[in-house]
């Protein structure tokens, strides 16, 4: 059951014109959070390339290329001013939409700057969330899950690196004990309800949402929410590559307010921090449970197999089912996207968009 | 004289299926102390590989492949218990020998846990240092070399890393101004005795052990001990490749006592701290002497020489004919090992390994 | 305009044997100062090559290969004494040109030190500065440009590390709004004159100076002195290559007396600390322009490029005329070097070389 070693390659690069790469392509990922874009650019890093995003004076983001497209300097340094986002070096200006706007001290007649634009992606916020569209048009939707598009309540996003391949930060979340996969349009779903001590009976549920996202929690019959992490409230969580041996976490957490209360605590909300540094290696010991501190126990878990784990190596169980048909997944998305077709979980419809709820409403449950 | 590219290459690369790395591999080598192993297992890299070194609840000890061989996680984050090192991540136990004692969550009917097991190497513990043996069984005897085995003295222990290719931290032991080297079964044999202003005549050794071991010293007529090295006891070192470019230098003095009375000084004992970290390129300055402090000196000269040295450009004169001979026992000791034989140094005869003492007893002397 | 992936290698690669590597050599190139040679050898990276800089007891200065060619360990640990440079693992002594003076423990009948030497390359000072020749024999002349020879007021010399290539830390020279570039026979020169809002005349020039340095600057008719930066005195740039990813830019501030009054301010002298290191991506802030502080700019715009930019991508306008004709000089220059000529601006008629003077003197100008 162990990759070959051509597999492990293929699922595990993310770079422009690498399978997985063009399959994750097709997907809107996130980039960052709208809270963190104030008056300067920020540098980001996404599935190998560097670009900067910026928010201009009229409010609208871009995300272009990092470098200029003049002479290569980094637009990280540049200056948001006269619509749009000022190269440091010469003072080429660009829109958020990479079309240059101004060539300073080419001649006046020069009609350069309509012949040529910087690179730049599509970008959409939802939920405080900022999501780019690298793969070809036309652009799919971007998905409306619940924990981003819902408006009774309240949100918290956070992001944090984890310095290993996406595939060892995102197959984790196949560990259960009790898995009943299957295929659904999104992904895979998991369900089974169990009866407390009590005699209550309780709904759990599982998805994992493709490319790399997952939503778990269960609710108690009868419970005035729909759904909730088992210690929080609704919890989404995305696994994005900053390039092969690099990935960016986020978390997004949703508690609804019913009757004017806030049915469960979430954590506090960090997105106006961007994305929170880890160094490799290093984490938190927490001396009340004589271990690592529950933020960095999966992390530890997971880079400690190596920047790209070579998975020639390993030994599946029975337990590890679900693992193996995530790679299969994979496998018949990149294939799909070979042939010219949408992967699992693309959107284009638009009443399938309105709101996607992951809950475990009852047909879904045994 | 210089060497070839190939054959610096041959002679400095240690990883497994190499042609040095296959002739070391048929040795014991330290690979820590025992001291260093209480409540948590502990990693290592020796000859390119990652292990890690634990002690059960029963005090033997075991060195496995560092990794999880179920899902790649390491276990250095291991927890000890239940007769073995437990995995973090998803909880299969091991034994000392890689044995599968538990695979949680597996059905209960499962006989994948008989089918599989850890990657290990065997290890022995003699005079607070352990030994892991890493090549094709039969495993030789683990040799029992005065310093380590002698139950009439103090031992001290120390271990540290010297930043380069393990023949360059190695060569040095032959840098001696009146050398009249000698091949013996254990590798070479400097002698040379000389009557000092006083009249006394002394007594000098230098011992070059295969694959990588030294112990010189000298001693005067009449004196209670045997040997002992210039400023302290009797010493002996090792240098164990962690990786093409990185060394652990061990150390053991020994110190005889003789009518109840050490026969002078030996270091401070540094085994429970394990392998000290130094940093590339960093010496301590000594004031007094004007100079880097004595530790250093030898680090200096190696480390500078560059990760590892190009020796197609070096000149060897006179005074580096035990540099030659070594290399020619090294070719020698790896064309054994190619052909199926046990290299310089293997011991496989009990008698011959009761206690291997190295010093300079009259037969060796003119 | 973009270059190809093969003319970018071409052009950025600085290392023995490699085309612009050869024709950088043809050059003296800075390689430290006068002042920074104490009693201590100084380790130094030009060209790709690591050479030991040295001051012996005469004051005659060397620049050796930096590992000791008896066992490769680096020169720079090594000891000023005895008319040369003594390694510090074997004794062996070199005198400024590489000769071997001594190998300690050699027999007294060897004539191995009369067979062997260490490589070493050609030294010269001027004006504080110091200039190596790396290039073949025979060797043209160290060039007398006039901040490095003049006698008649005060010099302050610096260098600091900036982390790219060195074509990318050269080109910004040519940044010039109105440019109006003449090859001439030390490089490239630009001249122009204007009227100031009060009327008087001021001339203008910017000298490219083959193959990496610069002297921009201009006088208001009338001035006392011939030339001035805008905001200082006379100032020559050189940057050369540490290796393909490092440049040394170093800075020759002139200012002359007339009168026995100087002609304006200039820097601090800096010459005694050696090379100032800098840390890609950290740049000091200065809060009283918004920007990064004056000293960074450049530094920011160059280095966010990345190590070696790829300038297949890059978009040049009019204004990068002059970074067009400086890229066709370079290729006339590497190709000069293959047919076994000079490239431009090499100098060997000590007619042309008693001051090269590189101000805006009036023939120049329009």
């Amino acid at each position: 059951m162990a990759l070959t070693k051509e597999e492990n390659e293929t699922l595990t690069r993310v770079g422009p014109g690498t399978p997985a790469g063009e399959m994750l392509r097709r997907y809107w990922q996130p980039i960052g959070f709208a809270n963190e874009l104030r008056d300067k650019p920020r540098r980001k890093r996404i599935l190998g390339e560097d670009v900067v995003m910026f928010r201009d004076e009229k409010d609208r983001v871009g995300v272009l290329a990092l470098r200029c497209m003049h002479r290569g300097t980094s637009l990280e340094f540049g200056h948001i001013e006269n619509g749009g986002l000022r190269c440091c070096y010469h003072g080429w200006l660009y829109d958020v939409e990479g079309k240059v706007l101004e060539t300073p001290s080419e001649p006046p007649t020069s009609t350069f700057k309509e012949r040529v634009r910087q690179p730049s992606y599509k970008v959409q916020e939802l939920g405080g969330a900022l999501f780019v569209y690298m793969g070809p048009e036309p652009a799919p939707l971007l998905p409306r899950y619940d924990v981003l598009a819902r408006q009774d309540g309240k949100r918290a996003l956070r992001a944090r690196i984890i310095n290993c391949n996406y595939r060892t930060a995102t197959t984790p979340t196949w560990d259960e004990g009790e898995i009943n996969p299957q295929v659904f349009e999104l992904g895979v779903l998991n369900t089974y309800t169990r009866r407390a001590a009590d005699g209550n009976r309780w709904a759990h549920v599982n998805y994992f949402v493709m490319p790399t996202m997952n939503k778990t929690g269960n609710v108690e019959e009868g419970h005035p929410t729909e759904h909730r992490a088992s210690s929080s409230c609704e919890v989404m969580r995305w696994r994005v590559p900053m390039d092969d041996t690099s990935t960016i976490h986020y978390t997004v957490e949703f508690g609804a307010i019913v009757n004017g209360k806030m049915m469960g605590t979430i954590m506090t909300d960090r997105s106006a921090e961007g994305v929170q540094e880890t160094t490799f290696g290093v984490y938190r010991w927490d001396d009340s449970i004589g271990w690592f501190g529950r933020e960095d126990q999966d992390r530890a878990a997971q880079e400690s197999q190596g920047a790209i784990f070579d998975r020639t190596t390993e030994h599946l169980g029975y337990t590890d089912r679900g693992v193996i048909l995530l790679r299969r997944l994979y496998k018949e998305s990149i294939e799909a996207v070979k042939q010219g077709r949408d992967p699992l979980g693309v959107i284009r419809d638009p009443e399938k968009n309105k709101l996607i709820r992951l809950i475990p409403h009852e047909d879904l449950l045994d």
